[in-house]
C-alpha cells in the first residue's frame, strides 16, 4: 500500500492508501476530494488536471498536457495510476466551478423582468395566485367539568366551525405540543392550515401574537445548475433567490456519464447524495438566511429537473434511460415526503415533481411549457430550451411535441477548451474584421476576459466562418497571427493572447472545440425538423421561436442562424424567455391551477425519441456543417457570399 | 461532589456524581439503574429496597425496613439522600419485576380457548376476517422500443387490469427496487397489496417465488402489562404470543403517579421510551424471532391502551388527564406512522390506536367492549375489567355507559406488602378452617408459596371475615397463633411461615393491606351502583357480568360477593373472559369490520366521570365495609352469621 496525500488548494490535507494501479480520479473520489471531471475521466476533457508535488505517479500521455506543463507536475488524474507514495495538489474545484456553475439566477434585472412577465401571462390566462395555504388565528373555548372534550376534536371543530369546513384533521406530531400551547395562550392560537376542497388539514400551530410564515421552495434541478426560489406561501412574495452548481458535476458534465457513474458500487446514493447535500441543502439554508426565515417553516417544495436528474435526485436507479429500449422508473410520482430524500425541513413537508414525459424530456421541460404559454395560443410556436441538453417542444394549443437531443455541455461552457458560464469575465459577444482578422470582443462586467461563454461561442463561430476563416467543415482555411496549429496539427483562433487575459493564459477556440460545436448546432436544428416533419410543417410555419435555459438573454440569434443552428426565420420571431423551468416551478408552488394545468400539459404532450426516429441520423449528419449541406434551408443566410 | 456506585445484581456497576442531599432514587433513575418502585418514591409501598455496601446514605426512619434489616444495610431509596461516597446494592429488578409483571398471555390451554371463543362469537356476529391485505403475482409486459411507458406506470395498470381496479399506486421507496427487480425476475413479481374500494397500494415487491408473508401486531399496553400477537394479515393465522412488563413500572405503579413523573423535566420522553424501547420493541423482536419473520414484514399495528397509556406511548403531554377538568389532548387519533413513535417496521406501516372515550377510559375498554359483544345483545350485561384499573361498562344493545374507578394495583400484587401477579408460586386459592384458623392455600404451579395473588386476596379476604379474624372494617377481631402484631400495632395474618416459603421469608396480610384492598373492591362496587343509579337499575335487573382483565380465571366470584366487591347475583351470571382488550386489538387487525365496529361503537358509549358524579363519593364511603354498610344489598351472603 502507498501514501498518497491529495493537498487540496485552500483546504485541509486528505491522506488515502492506496495499491499500486488505482486511478488517481478513483481515488480522490473515495476519499471525497473534488475533482473538476465532466467528462467523468474517460480522457476527452482535459478539466481533471492535478499537480504531482512530490513523490510518484505513473501518467499515460494526453494531448490536455503539454510538455512545459508535464515538467513542472501537471497531470490529468484520470489517466495516471498509483505507482507509489504521492503527494498531489488539487486546483480548489470551487474556484475550477466558479466560471462553469455561475448561473443567471434572476440575479440581473433582465432576468427578473423575463421572469416577472411570464408569471403575469401565466396568471392573465387563469392560472392565478391560490394554493390552499393559509393562517388563521382561532379562539377556542377553555374546557369545564360539564365540557371536556379532548384538546385535538376541541380544535378542529372550531376551526371547522369557523371555516364552514366540514373534515378538518390535525397531525400527530402536532398533538405533542398541542396541550401547553393551548392552555400556556389562553386557548388562542395562530394555525397554519393547507385547505383543499371540504378538508382542511392543520400544519403547524402558534401563539395567535407573531407573524411566522409558510414557505415553499420551488427547485430547478439542472445537469450543471441548481436554481431556487423561497417564497411565502400565503402570499406567493419571493423570499430568496439561490442558485450553486449541481455536486454531481464531478462525476460527469452530461446525464449520460452520471448514470454510467451510479451503476457503480454505491454509485446511486453518491450520486443522491452529492446533489441534495452538496447543492439543495446549501441553497436552501443561504436563502433561509438571506430571509430570516427557518428551514422548519418551508412546508412545500416543487421541484423540476430532466428525467435523470429527478430519478438521481430520489435515488433510483437511471440506468435503463440509456440502455435500448429507454425505459424510466417513472414519469409521474405522487408527492413524496422531503425528509425521504434527505432534505429535513417542516414535519411533514412534500415535494412534488413536475412529470417527466420521455426517457429525456423531463419536469424541467414540461414546467417550462407551462410557463412558456406556448399552450395557450393557436401561434404555432417553438420552445428550445438549450442547456447541458437541448429540449424542443412545438405544438399550439391544439398539440404539442417534444423531443431531446444531447446538445453536450457546450452552452454551459463544457467541450470547450476554454468554455465558461454567462458570468463575469465572459466573452458573451463577438465580431471578427473581415480583413484582418481582429476579433473585438464584449466582456460581460468589463474586465479582462477569462472565457468564452455559450452565447460567445456562437458569434465566434459565425464570424469564423462569414470571414472564411473556418469553411464550411470547421476547418481553418485562412492564415494569420492569430491561426496557430499545435504539435499534433490542430487548428486554433486566438482571441485574446496570454497577457491580456485576467486568467494569464491564452484565450481561444480549436479545430476540436468547433467540431464539438458544429455537432451541437446540427443535433438542435435536425431535432426542430424531425419535429416539423412528420406532421408536414416547414420551417417557415413556425409563428415565433421561444429560446429558454441556460445560454443566457445574450444569445445572437442571427448568428444562430447564419451557423445553421436555429431555422432561418425574421429575428422578430425569436424571444428569449430566461429559466422557464423555475418559472414553471414557481408557479406550481403559488398557484393550484397552474400545479393542475401542468398535470394536464404533461399528458397531452407527444414525445418523440430521436434517436429511434427513422431518418434522424441522416437529418443530423446533413446538419452537421456550416451552416447546412442543404443551403437552400439557410437562403438569407449565405454568409460565404458575404464574406 | 459524592461519588456513587451502584453495584447492580446481575449487572455492571453504574458511578454517578452527586451532591449533599440528592435522593437516592432520583439519582438511580438519572443514571438509568432500574430500581422497583410502584408508588414512585412516595415512601408508601416499601420496594424500592437497596442495601448500603459501604460510604454512608441519610435515610428517613420507614415501617418498611425493620431494626436488623437496617443493620444489615437495607434502605428505601425513596427516603435516602446521599450524605458522601456511597456503594449501594440494587437487587436484579428483572426478577423484582418477574413475579408481579408475568402476565396470563393467552399460555394456558385455558386463555386459548377463551380467546378463541371471542373470536368465534364476533366472526357469527358478522365480523367476520377481512381486511384489504393480499398478495398477487403479476406477469408484466417487458418494454419494448414501440413500449417504453415507465416502470412505475407498466406495474401499476398490469395490477389495476387484472384486478380490476381504477386506481393503483405505488410508494415512493418501492420505486428504488423496482426498476432493478423487474428485470432480474424476467417482469414477474410478488407483490403485497392493500386494498379499500377501488384504491390499491402496492406495500411491497418480491420475485415471485417464495412466500413472504405480510404481517401485523396487535398490542395490549396495560399499565402493568404489555401483551401482544403477531399474525399472518393474509390468513388471519396467529405466528406468535408475546407479553411483557410495561417498563414505565419504575416510575409508578399506577398512572396517577407517571403522569406525575412525565411532568418533569424530560419526563415525557423517558416514559415514552421506557415502554416502546424497554417494552414494545423486545417483545416486536422476539415474537419475530418466535416466527422467523422479519420485522420489515409487519405491515400495521393496532393498539388499544388505557387513555394514559396512550397518550404515554405516543409521547402526548397526560398532565391534564389528572387536573380538573381533567381533559386528554385526544380520544380518536388518525392513523400514525410507527416510525413517528420509535417502531421501526416495515416502511410506511401504520398503526391505528383504539379511541379512547374518557380521561380513564380508554382504548383498551372501547376494544374490550368490542370483544365482549355485549353490543350485540339485548341482555342487560356488566363488563367489568379488572387490571391496574377497573373499568366498568354497563348496557345492551340499546345503550352503552362506561365508567372507571382507581382500583390500585391491587389485583396485579401492587399494594399488598406480599402481592404478586398469578403466576407460579402465587396463592391463588383460600380457604381458612373456623376451628383452628389455619388456611388451605392454593399455590400456581404446585410449589412452595411466593406470595398473594389477586384472586388469592379475594379469598383470603372473604375467609378472613367469614371466620371473624377480622371485622366489617378488616380490623382483627380474633387472636392466635397466626394473628402477630408489630412494633406500630398493625396486625397481620400469617398465611405461610417463613421456614415454608419459596423465598424463605413470611407471607402475610396485614391490616394495611386489608384496607387498601377494601377501598379498591369499595371502588368497584360504588362504580356499578353508580352506572346502574341513573337509569334506574337495580343489581338483580343485570343479566349478565362478564369479568375480564389482568385478574385471571382463577377468581372466586362467591367470595367476590361475600366481600362485597360484585352484586349479589347467583355465580351463573358471572363469566370470566380474559383479555377483551388484546382480544378487540386483534379484532381490529384481521377485520375491516371490526375496526369500522370498534368506532361507532367508541362513539355511542356514554362515558361518565365519577369524581365529578354527584353521590358517588358517598356511595364509595359506603361500601369500603365487608361486606358493605347496607347489608341488605347482600341478603345471601351475610358471612358473619354463618361462621
Amino acid at each position: 500500500m502507498y501514501e498518497i496525500t491529495f493537498k487540496i488548494e485552500g483546504g485541509d490535507d486528505a491522506v488515502i492508501f492506496a495499491s499500486h494501479g488505482e486511478n488517481i480520479l478513483e481515488l480522490a473520489r473515495k476519499a471525497n476530494v473534488a475533482i473538476d471531471a465532466p467528462c467523468s475521466g474517460n480522457g476527452s476533457c482535459g478539466k481533471c488536471r492535478v499537480r504531482l508535488l512530490g513523490g510518484e505517479v505513473y501518467s499515460a500521455i494526453t494531448r490536455h498536457i503539454n510538455d512545459y506543463e508535464y515538467f513542472n507536475g501537471w497531470r490529468l488524474a484520470c489517466v495516471s495510476k498509483v505507482s507509489g507514495n504521492a503527494k498531489i495538489f488539487v486546483p480548489d474545484i470551487a474556484s475550477a466551478y466558479k466560471n462553469r456553475m455561475q448561473v443567471s439566477d434572476l440575479s440581473s434585472p433582465r432576468e427578473i423582468e423575463i421572469f416577472d412577465s411570464l408569471q403575469k401571462e401565466m396568471k392573465a390566462a387563469g392560472l392565478d395566485f391560490g394554493n390552499g395555504y393559509s393562517t388563521f388565528i382561532v379562539e377556542i373555548a377553555p374546557p369545564t367539568l360539564d365540557d371536556t372534550m379532548p384538546d385535538n376534536e376541541r380544535l378542529t371543530r372550531t376551526v371547522a366551525a369557523r371555516m364552514g369546513k366540514s373534515d378538518v384533521h390535525i397531525r400527530y406530531s402536532l398533538l405533542k405540543k398541542l396541550p401547553n400551547l393551548l392552555r400556556d395562550n389562553n386557548y388562542r392560537l395562530r394555525c397554519l392550515l393547507y385547505g383543499e376542497g371540504e378538508s382542511v388539514r392543520i400544519l403547524d400551530l402558534f401563539p395567535a401574537e407573531g407573524r411566522t410564515p409558510i414557505c415553499g421552495l420551488a427547485i430547478d434541478v439542472g445537469t450543471t445548475t441548481v436554481s431556487a426560489l423561497l417564497a411565502d406561501l400565503e402570499t406567493g412574495k419571493i423570499l430568496a433567490k439561490g442558485s450553486t452548481g449541481n455536486g454531481q458535476i464531478r462525476y460527469g458534465a452530461d446525464v449520460i456519464n452520471r448514470i454510467i457513474e451510479q451503476q457503480k458500487d454505491g454509485g446511486v446514493e453518491r450520486l443522491r447524495y452529492a446533489v441534495v447535500h452538496e447543492s439543495l441543502l446549501p441553497v436552501i439554508h443561504k436563502m433561509c438566511d438571506d430571509a430570516g426565515v427557518a428551514p422548519e417553516r418551508i412546508g412545500c417544495v416543487t421541484l423540476a429537473g430532466n428525467t435523470t436528474m429527478n430519478h438521481l435526485l430520489l435515488g433510483v436507479n437511471a440506468n435503463y434511460l440509456r440502455m435500448e429500449p429507454y425505459v424510466p422508473a417513472f414519469f409521474e410520482i405522487a408527492p413524496i415526503f422531503t425528509r425521504e430524500v434527505g432534505i429535513d425541513i417542516a414535519p411533514g413537508a412534500k415535494m412534488f415533481v413536475a412529470p417527466n414525459i420521455g426517457s429525456y424530456v423531463g419536469g424541467d421541460i414540461t414546467a417550462g411549457t407551462l410557463a412558456s404559454m406556448i399552450w395557450n395560443s393557436p401561434e404555432l410556436s417553438l420552445l428550445v430550451d438549450l442547456g447541458t441538453n437541448g429540449e424542443i417542444v412545438f405544438g399550439n394549443s391544439e398539440f404539442l411535441m417534444a423531443c431531446a437531443c444531447s446538445a453536450g455541455p457546450a452552452f454551459e461552457g463544457g467541450d470547450i477548451r476554454c468554455g465558461m458560464r454567462a458570468t463575469d469575465g465572459a466573452i458573451e459577444a463577438c465580431s471578427i474584421d473581415r480583413e484582418t482578422m481582429e476579433p473585438y470582443l464584449t466582456v460581460i462586467g468589463g474586465g479582462k476576459p477569462v472565457g468564452l461563454c455559450g452565447s460567445g461561442i456562437i458569434d465566434v463561430i459565425a464570424e469564423l466562418f462569414a470571414t472564411g476563416i473556418i469553411d464550411g467543415r470547421g476547418k481553418f482555411a485562412r492564415q494569420g497571427e492569430r491561426v496557430v496549429y499545435d504539435e499534433y496539427g490542430t487548428g486554433r483562433y486566438i482571441l485574446s493572447f496570454a497577457g491580456r487575459t485576467a486568467t494569464g493564459r491564452e484565450i481561444y477556440i480549436n479545430e476540436t472545440d468547433i467540431d464539438n460545436f458544429i455537432r451541437t448546432k446540427g443535433a438542435i436544428f435536425s431535432a426542430i425538423m424531425t419535429l416539423l416533419g412528420p406532421l408536414g410543417f416547414a420551417p417557415e410555419d413556425i409563428d415565433r421561436v421561444l429560446v429558454a435555459g441556460g445560454i443566457g438573454s445574450g444569445i445572437n440569434v442571427r448568428n444562430a442562424i447564419r451557423i445553421g443552428m436555429f431555422p432561418s426565420l425574421p429575428e422578430s420571431k425569436y424571444r428569449y424567455i430566461g429559466n422557464t423551468s423555475l418559472a414553471g416551478a414557481y408557479a406550481m408552488l403559488i398557484s393550484d391551477k397552474a400545479a393542475r394545468r401542468l398535470s394536464e400539459l404533461a399528458r397531452g404532450i407527444t414525445y418523440v425519441e430521436l434517436s429511434t426516429q427513422p431518418g434522424y441520423m441522416d437529418s443530423f449528419i446533413a446538419a452537421c456543417f456550416l451552416p447546412h449541406t442543404d443551403a437552400s434551408l439557410f437562403p438569407d443566410t449565405d454568409a460565404r457570399e458575404e464574406a
